[in-house]
């Protein structure tokens, strides 16, 4: 963005409001700065706002618009009773479940131990898309209405993901929210269907997605009808070897900040590592993060994904009795 | 990976066999070796037999066992005239043409210029997968005739990229080889659709994938029954700043020694940076890569899609003059 | 790290102990379990007491015996008055000050303004190791005295960089903490010097540099006979475009948990954005790290360097009286 | 930076010139544009005159001003019998020898066969900067005299690590070439002393480092008085898993036409893959760097580091009498 200066007097109180407001900029002329947007939490309004009473900023145009121009978003989620109320600065959404859903579990028992402990949302993959094709690839669509049972006999919401534009229907139909998956996160033509349901959407990060791009994608959904989205960062990928990904909770706050869309931290698949799923959970909070998400199995060790991060639900109940105010 | 020696003499001569073959390893007991696979070039198979002299290897299962387990690879595209056989070690592929269709071009004209300069096949975006949906979109499935026609029409093949599942049956219909695009590597509900047609794909890495992870997209392709797979690397990203992504061309040549997969480069997308297109191009086929994609337009200024990386017409004559082979 | 079953018969026992605690493995023969330390926050000899009741672990070797196998690390720092304890568990550290000393600011007020807001320590870079060799440079070695007469004058210990092996005698001699910085952290003739004085060292960590990498670093330090080491974490280098690093929140915890060494958290160079470091403090206190630095310049508009992530006195004061428990 | 066009009309011509050089750009008022100089490979200067029929480019202050300034970079290495030129565009510059030295090789029959092979430089460590104190940390500086020797005696010239500031006079007296670690890059303490030796300098890239942080580092050596540098590229950190490292060719490109400094590729650290050395050997002579560093060793199994990635004398041989034109 270019800012002109009202006046060459002005340099000085422009460099002031731009040190200010840690804005990255270059004097290219007596009344010429050179703006950089990119680095700011800021939104392209806000900055003019902030630098009219020394200049008129211009090349202002956003990628995306609408996520931009909207106040504060407001996502509300079915449940039987009440709905919850997902927004940026309200009570956190604590969403807990079996990575994928099997014919082994007792899938009702285990919505209601989830239930007492405070969580309002059963999360399970009844589709799951997996690195090899020699993995387990969940039980089918099916799974939707079988979750969505478990769900509500409990009093619970129910989330899972779609994963072929052919599930967005059932999908639709039995699920209170639905989920796009970190692979999909740019699967524009799944985007499109799920723009024109009347559900709200989870949007996944992709490990490999910048902010912005994550942005975009959460702007193909609202650009095509659906303005109830949630996003969920479940980490990238980056230097790290140790752990699974790298969790950028930072990365969360900025899209909280800049868009005012709700973020919902996923540390099961962020971290891959069990011993610092409560610390996670404590950040997460802390900074103001809209949710949690967490994997659980009453029997890890039987699952038939991702056991080596699912709680057992001991553990699951310790972080809840430390960190859920009911 | 664990070595049982078959004594503890052997020690020393399975010592100088891994160091040999450059192979991780630690010593845990006296007949006893751990040996890390991940990162080499060899099959699991081959490492076995290599190391069969001094001891049995278990631990072996691979996750890609399909395309692990194959000879070499060849792929047969259809062209008017004669086919076209893609495969490690033999000539290279060439491929050019505009990122996306649009209307003010003589896609029949552009189609004869890159046939004359010696190229195979014409690319041609008819639908695009843009970060924004505020970006260009592309001419919808129509264009897959279109560029049918153009390409054919000057004996070349053609290849377009199926971006949404219901693309795929008129995307089997008209084209000779289907993209699948670096955003939907890991959509799997598109791999096994497209595992199901008798048309070659061209499966894009991801820029935030690992080389394992394109593997194994490559082995849904095959374990549903399409073995007809080309790669093609363009570009991952880690600290670039000033290309737009890292070409990896060490991967490329990793994929087809490791895998017998050939890899077309694109350094249009991989570098979106028009003065190292020709040293990328050199680089590529001195390592052995099984053909390059080059991004052209008749006049770039009025490029619908990518502009600025597309080459113009002289620009390509001059690298193909220099590094085709007729 | 191979796994010795007892007896065929514990496969089972075996495996719920691998998988409650996280560990990736694979059975490889019928009493034989290949175990990766890697991904874990376990210390060898944990681990293998973990594994005890079903067998006995080999290959333990680490890279870091001596970080592991200590107990907790306890660092003190002397400051005038009552020396500062700083310990994984403790009371956090809290360190501010402006990123370069100048002389244009009266460091002895701002160290008084500092210490009325509950800091403990006062940061300031005598010598600046920038990117540029036309930019700022420090105002040189006699910045070390300067520095601590103003933190002294307050009551406050002061930490600054040592930036030159040729620093380390006056680094010692003036500073109460010492500070390695982040494109240093591999400067291993550095670090030998640093091990044998008898002050502690606060270890940045490289934005490239692996969590092994980082703690092999401070290995370094002990090994040569100085275990006072505290760690800094301040951001790693990835897929971030809008922020200035990826702050690795999970990193540090990691690192406190695996070895013991407390970890100081910097958001003003791991983020450069002043709307998250609140945020950041708050995460970072939450998720049990050990400590916080921030940077502050009195007029950051006047700052020779990083003026635009640092905060004013106004935004510093809000910081601590929100966090900082007196 | 910002072009003002000389008048509105030329807009039309502007954005021609605009893309035809691949340059990012935004028109943000009737005659002003923003124009995004760091994704180019061209030097401010060169831009400034391409772009001055349509206007003036302003903002061109570069951080690299003297590298910049420079025409082409030629470095001379002396060696018994005649010099040895190294410049963009020149005959390559073959270096290999061992990863350090011990005192179990013959160093002079080492480099009898590496000369009769056609390399023309000897490398080798004798203090190793390694990730963990418990590794072999070289055999002193006494080997600098050994090594030179050695080369010597074959008729070759020799490089070196200076690892320490305190090893700068001794290499300098020595070494005909002296390096600068990876690890060192950014050490500038080092840098500054290195700028004042009448030596050339091979200045390693840092696995995290950006083409920007690596020209700066080359900059502190020209700035200090020190005009002889070559560049090495030797990987990046990223993705990677199967591969040590992200062997960056096209970076290496970037620089030597950016800067017009000779840059010489290491695919034994870039890689630690034996199965590519010789296809990245090739690609980087394609690609036109400026010259290729490898490691061998007599019996890589006894060597004291790095034995993995070294090349038996055999494998050195075949690569030698591929590519090397006597």
């Amino acid at each position: 963005m270019v800012l002109f200066l009202h006046s060459a007097d002005q340099k000085i109180e422009a460099k002031r409001l731009l040190v200010e407001a840690g804005l990255e900029h270059k004097f290219v002329g007596p009344t010429l700065v050179e703006v950089s947007g990119e680095k700011s939490v800021w939104r392209p309004e806000a900055l003019a706002r902030w630098l009219s009473p020394v200049g008129r900023l211009e090349g202002l145009q956003s990628s995306t618009p609408l996520i931009d121009g909207r106040s504060q978003c407001s996502v509300t989620i079915s449940r039987p009773g009440s709905p919850i109320v997902v927004a940026v600065g309200h009570s956190p959404l604590w969403i807990a479940g079996p990575c994928s859903i099997d014919d082994s579990t007792d899938l009702l028992a285990l919505s209601k131990r989830i239930a007492s402990l405070g969580f309002q949302v059963l999360r399970g993959g009844a589709l799951k898309p997996r690195t090899s094709p020699h993995q387990f690839q969940g039980v089918g669509r099916n799974g939707y209405r079988s979750l969505a049972e478990a769900a509500h006999g409990a009093g619970l919401a129910c989330v899972s993901e779609a994963y072929s534009e052919d599930d967005v229907e059932e999908a639709a139909e039995y699920l209170d929210l639905i989920q796009v998956g970190a692979r999909n996160m740019q699967n524009f033509a799944l985007l499109k269907k799920l723009a024109k349901v009347r559900k709200p959407v989870l949007l996944k990060r992709a490990p490999g997605a910048t902010l912005w791009e994550w942005a975009s994608a959460a702007e193909y959904l609202v650009h095509g009808g659906n303005d109830q989205v949630i996003l969920c960062e479940r980490g990238v990928r980056g230097l790290e070897r140790e752990m699974r990904y790298t969790l950028d909770l930072v990365g969360a706050v900025f899209m909280q900040q800049r868009f005012g869309l709700p973020v919902v931290v996923d540390p099961s698949h962020g971290t891959g590592t069990k011993e610092v799923m409560s610390a996670c959970t404590a950040g997460a909070l802390a900074m103001g993060c809209s949710g949690i998400m967490l994997e659980t199995h009453p029997e890890p060790v039987n699952a038939q994904s991702d056991g080596l991060q699912a709680l057992t639900l001991d553990q699951l109940a310790s972080i809840a009795q430390t960190y859920i105010r009911k």
